[in-house]
C-alpha cells in the first residue's frame, strides 16, 4: 500500500500485535509523531449494553499512541506503554471506530502522547474518547529482557 | 457454580460482554464491592514483543472495576465507565492474568474503584498493573439511551 | 475590567478561592467553555530545584478547567472536581505561567475538560503541562452539603 | 527531631520546597518507600465553597509521592514528577490533612507511587483522595539542567 519506510517500520510491528488482529483493527495513517488505527464494530468487541467495550477503544488508542511515539524513535529503540488515562466522552456506538495518537513531547526516555477516538456511522463522526499516555523509549530487544 | 444472587447478577451481565469471550476471560470472585476476572495468555492478546497487550490487561481490569461498582448499585441501575487510568508495573508475562476491582467510594452518581492485575505463572504471582477508575451510576435501560 | 455577565459570574467565584490569592493567580480570559488563569513565578510556589512546583501548576489548571466547566452550567449549579490527570512536559521555568481549560464534553452530570499550561519568559511561551479533568455538576449550595 | 539519615535527606530537600512553606505543610513520617506530609486547613488554601482546594490536596500528595520515591534512589539521583492522576473521594473538610505516598514499583528510570490523603477533625479521619503517580529518576544536578 505504501513505499514509505516509516509506514513499513510501524506496519511490521503492528502485524506482530496479535490483539490488533483479534479486534479486527487495521493500521491507517502513519506520519512523524502521528498514527491512526481503525476497528470495525462487531459483537466480539461489545460490552453488556451492546456498545464497543471501553477496553477495546482504549486498546486501539493505546496502540495508536505507542506507534505515534515509535515513529519518532531511533531504529534501535522500542516502545512500551508506561501508563495511560482515558475519558469516555460518549457511548461507543458506530459501524467502526478510528483512533489517533499524536506526540505532544518526545523526550530521551519518555514520550507524552495525546490520543483520541471517534465513532463513525455513515457520514457521521463523533468523538467518543480522549487519552493521555506516557510511552517509554527502551533499548530494542535487550531492553525488553532487562 | 454459585447460588449467590449477587454472583448471578454480575454473571448475567458479564455473559453479554462479547469482548470478555473474545479475550477468553472468565468471571472469578464476586463480593460486595469486589470482583475478580481471569484471562489466559494466548497469542490472540499479544503485543509486538509477545507480552499481553496493555489494552487486554486494561480491559479486564476495567470490567472488574465496573462490576465491583455494580455489586453496590440498586437493581434498577446500570454501570458505565466514565474514565480510568492505568500504570503498567511490569511486562505482562505469564500463563494467565488476574484482575481485581475494589470500590473505594460508592457515591450516588459515581463510584471510584481501584483496580489491580497480576501475571501468574506456576506458583508465581507478580503485580503487573494498577488502575483508578470512575464508574457512572445510570438508570437501567433508560439511562443508556438518554 | 469587563461588563460580561459570564466573566462576572466566574470572577465572583474565583475571588472566593483563597488558594488563588495565596498563589498570586489572576483570572484571565473567560468565554463559553474556556477559561484562562495566570500566575507569576515566585519562590513561594517553588519545588526543591527552583522550578514551579508541579502542584502549583496542577492547581491553576484545575481551577481553569473547573471554571471552564462552570461557564456552561445553569446559574443554580456549582462545580466540584471529581478527578484529574496531569502530564508534566517540561520543567516549569518562567517568569509566569498561564493555564487554560477547554470543555471537551458538557454532560448533564459531568463535564470532561482538557487543560494546558505554558511557561512564559520574555517573548517565549513553552507548554509545560497537559491535563484531562472530570468536573461534577452539582446543585448549588444544597448539593455541596449533601 | 530525628537522627535518621533518610529523614535528613528528605527534610533537606523538603525545606527547599517554597510551596510547602506557603501551604504550611510539614514533613511527617519518612521510611523506605513511604513518606507522609501534614497540612493545616486555613482560608489560604480554600476553594470557593470553603473546602481545601483540590490543588492543595494534590500538591501535598504529589510531594509525598515524590519523596517516597526519593527514599529508594541512590544519593546522586534526584526526583521529578512525570505525571499523576488524582480522584477526589469527598470534599476536603477538616482541621488538617495528611498525605501519604507509598512506592508500588521502583524501577531504574521511573518509580510508580500510590498516594492517599485524609481529612482529620478531632478523632475522625476520612479519606478524601487517592493518587497514582509516576516519578522520574534523574541524575542529580546535571540531569536537572539537561
Amino acid at each position: 500500500m505504501s513505499d514509505d519506510p516509516l509506514f513499513h517500520r510501524i506496519e511490521a510491528s503492528f502485524a506482530k500485535q496479535g490483539l490488533m488482529q483479534t479486534l479486527g483493527a487495521i493500521l491507517g495513517h502513519v506520519g512523524p509523531g502521528e498514527v491512526t488505527i481503525r476497528m470495525p464494530f462487531s459483537p466480539a468487541i461489545s460490552q453488556q449494553h451492546g456498545f464497543a467495550h471501553a477496553g477495546s477503544i482504549a486498546t486501539i488508542i493505546d496502540s495508536a499512541c505507542g506507534y505515534a511515539a515509535l515513529t519518532l524513535m531511533a531504529e534501535d529503540k522500542a516502545v512500551l506503554t508506561s501508563e495511560f488515562k482515558i475519558n469516555l466522552l460518549a457511548p461507543a456506538l458506530g459501524t467502526h471506530f478510528e483512533a489517533k495518537g499524536r506526540v505532544l513531547r518526545a523526550g530521551r526516555r519518555i514520550h507524552v502522547v495525546q490520543g483520541e477516538a471517534w465513532a463513525i456511522e455513515g457520514g457521521n463522526r463523533k468523538q467518543v474518547a480522549v487519552m493521555l499516555a506516557t510511552m517509554m523509549v527502551i533499548d530494542g530487544e535487550t531492553g525488553l529482557r532487562s
